[in-house]
């Protein structure tokens, strides 16, 4: 007889990696044939979840059985994020096994049960998520609990102190550290690099990591990218920003908060935005970046994220007190969020808005100019180089001069070089079948029209705007561009426009 | 210029289907390529919903974006999900679009944010979850809200009269209709055939149906499908029922409760086991088959579902009054649930035992024959055929004059034919090392034991126990016999035996 005591599963041959280029969305899935020992065991009509050890590293992945011939006996596939995440060679052998039960699933059934949580027990569910041993569902139940039952305000800190604690941080020799963040995703309302290039261009420090888009047409970083290498890791930010005081990078590059972009993801699926989700993850990005002043730019509209003044202040109220806790100093701005800003939607046609801005082009879009400098201004206070009502005098005064351009041209190099965005191969306007006046512009239509041309897995490709809501127009007159690498991707956003117009012409 | 107020996506040319044999345990998944127009328009790295329209039929899916030669540019895999839902045939084409958010998830937000719901909420959320039109993370957000936020009675009513009113269901001409159900899965625990004969043996009508095994190595409609068929439509039910006035058929095949098979497989995942859901779904699938009168098995013991008696006695009060408040007579009975019952696990070996118990063996196991014997006693006397006291006596005469056998091979003939359990191609005995006494039956891994055997994919495999806890052994003796079709079974088996054994033999 054995010894009744040891618990270790079984471990038998081990299995060939095979890279099957499945995008799963962030979920890491492993392949199997029905027939294999882990589908023997636990049942292929059972959710079950596998530890995939390889070449000394180890994942967790929910397994899906396939019949047939599409593996053979000994292979298990794995999807682009199991792959990407054990990081082994394609043929490599690897040792799969029935995962356990993740252990912070206690604690997220704590929560759900009423109890309250603490710093180290969200370190121990955000270590679990990042190392996907918790599923979808389980991460949907911990963020279903805390919008059931919502976070406290120290609850909320300890969840932005334990998303801080589980990534990497960033420190500067700098005394203050500026950095700028907008809730809510307006199509083309890219500030950022003009921001940052006019608070370095004032002497203050200003690192600031950005994501890529996820359902957006174009993330910061995507933007960016069609202007400067934005891949960068943390010694080159430093030396970026030890140059030139400010940067303009992808976050995702550097593990500042690994777990939120899973949780991203499944806040939009089940459309759920706690609010002390929403502050711990703004707020502990900031912190890991290092900052000290942070400017929070929140549209309001009722296409926006937030959607009355009330709401805003609220939020604002919330962000400023957790911000305090965790030695931040947070400023809160309510904006006008009921509209696209600027005339470019995709990473390259926002990057021409950006340097028209920059290059003080005599056609640059006004708006984004404009609330550039409204949230570069109260940096320039609060970082002590303007006095209070001062700020946008200053901004203004380093777009004018050429200081924010130079400033920027500057940055870009440090990065790794400033580039021309991409000129998309194919473009098509779409003009006004009749006279008459444009509607309001549905932010979310424009967003689809960008992507189904392209954006932003094309840089080049999404379109530009040749009208504003209210405009005059006459019969002919363009009513904007859309950019793509081909034809048929001018084809699908036309097919789309002619069903789901994103605006009208009104008699 | 088109119309803006025509909000329906495009609907471009249409994509051949193609079955990839990928089970993904209930979720509907379809796979395009990263270049198809949906993928485009989406986003490959968001999590969308499709809708997939061919031949009259529609269904929703999770879209997963591949890439690379798997599949061509117009085509795209379902899983065996998906195919089986949308009923379509190997190189169909269909019409493919992103599907809208489904209405429903406003309600599961208003429970999630503190709402109540209706019947009517319940309803729709139900539809939603059955037409798969909610994901897997949007039903666990809905859980999760009904563990954070516990369901009211009136709420567990609502929700049970909704799971009755989206399935079908059955109506008999009998005043009186008896129905059982067990809470908590012990193995082996198989009473159900011989509670119906016995029942029906005694004049009563019972037609019961039971589930498949989800992650146990046999469901009763399992063990009964080695017995007779059991994939029985309604108007066959029907039949049976009245020629004979029971039957055991496969729950599935009828529409009963349809979407709690999606509940019950998340539940299982993020482990929680809210009593308002549990009681929702016995209890419905007992009014939408008709019963009149139901008695519930409540196994308590430490690796039992329910783990103390006052846990038993608060369900069983739960049960009892929404049952009331259905129209249902319940009554519950809290049992021993400390371990496996009888001697066979898998869907033959249990089948096995069965026969043993309704043919009068002198070896049959007792315990088996004891349980039904407690649940048809109470069954006989509320249907008033045994005065209060008397279902015992009645129960076992039942048995012991093989009336209650007859009856059996009646319900099997009319169903379709009495048939043998299959015998396994390969048997292995197990044998005590030493001597000694068997110490306590981990129920957990002597499920899992038998799934390595092959059960319940396999309907002969499991595994037959010669011990029970506290038997005492001499070296050489039996334990245990598994059952398998091939020795390469009968060795995985044995490798997890060697390493995580199910009970020891104490010196």
């Amino acid at each position: 007889m054995t010894d009744p005591a040891r618990a270790t599963p079984p471990d038998p041959a081990p299995m060939r990696l095979v890279r099957i280029g499945l995008q799963s969305q962030g979920e890491a899935i492993a392949i199997m044939r029905t027939d294999c020992h882990v589908c023997r065991s636990e049942g292929v009509h059972a959710r079950t979840r596998i530890e995939i050890r390889s070449g000394g590293r180890s994942i967790t992945a929910r397994l899906m059985a396939v019949e047939g011939s599409f593996l053979n006996p000994h292979e298990i596939g794995l999807s682009e994020d199991a792959w990407t995440r054990l990081g082994a060679d394609a043929g490599a052998m690897a040792r799969v096994r029935p995962a356990p039960q993740a252990d912070s699933m206690t604690l997220v059934r704590r929560k759900l049960y009423g109890g309250r949580l603490d710093e180290a027990d969200f370190a121990a569910i955000l270590r679990d998520v990042q190392a996907g041993r918790l599923s979808d569902t389980q991460i949907a139940a911990f963020l279903s609990a805390g919008a059931a039952l919502p976070l406290d305000d120290a609850e909320t800190t300890g969840l932005t102190r334990a998303m801080v604690a589980v990534g990497d941080r960033l420190a500067w020799t700098a005394p203050r550290v500026m950095d700028k963040h907008c809730v809510g995703g307006l199509p083309g309302n890219r500030t950022t690099p003009i921001v940052v290039a006019i608070v370095a261009a004032s002497g203050l420090v200003i690192p600031k990591t950005s994501s890529r888009a996820i359902t957006s047409p174009a993330g910061t970083a995507d933007t960016m990218e069609t202007l400067a290498p934005v891949t960068l890791d943390l010694p080159a930010i430093r030396r970026v920003v030890e140059a030139e005081g400010g940067c303009v990078v992808w976050g995702g590059a550097v593990r500042l908060s690994p777990a939120d972009d899973a949780f991203v993801r499944i806040e939009r699926e089940i459309d759920i935005d706690a609010e002390g989700q929403l502050v711990a993850s703004v707020l502990s990005k900031k912190v890991a970046a290092g900052a000290t002043d942070v400017v929070i730019d929140i549209p309001v509209g009722p296409t926006a994220k937030v959607r009355s003044p009330e709401a805003a202040a609220a939020l604002a109220a919330r962000l400023t007190l957790v911000g305090s806790a965790l030695g931040l100093n947070v400023t809160c701005l309510a904006t006008d969020g009921t509209g696209p800003v600027g005339r470019g939607i995709g990473p390259a046609p926002e990057a021409r808005d950006v340097l028209a801005v920059l290059q003080r082009h005599p056609d640059a879009p006004a708006d984004l100019a404009e609330r550039a400098v409204a949230l570069a201004a109260r940096l320039l206070e609060i970082g002590g180089v303007a006095a209070a009502g001062d700020g946008a005098a200053l901004a203004w005064q380093r777009l004018e001069s050429g200081d924010a351009w130079a400033k920027f041209v500057a940055i870009c190099e440090a990065q790794g070089g400033l580039r021309q965005p991409p000129e998309a191969a194919e473009t098509h306007d779409v003009t006004a079948a009749h006279a008459g006046r444009v509607s309001v512009i549905d932010n979310r239509r424009l967003a689809r029209l960008a992507k189904l041309a392209g954006a932003p897995g094309s840089l080049a490709a999404g379109l530009t705007l040749a009208v504003r809501e209210g405009d005059r127009v006459e019969k002919g007159q363009p009513l904007f561009c859309l950019h793509a690498d081909s034809r048929g991707e001018i084809a699908y956003a036309l097919d789309y426009w002619s069903r789901s117009p994103a605006f009208g012409v009104a008699d």
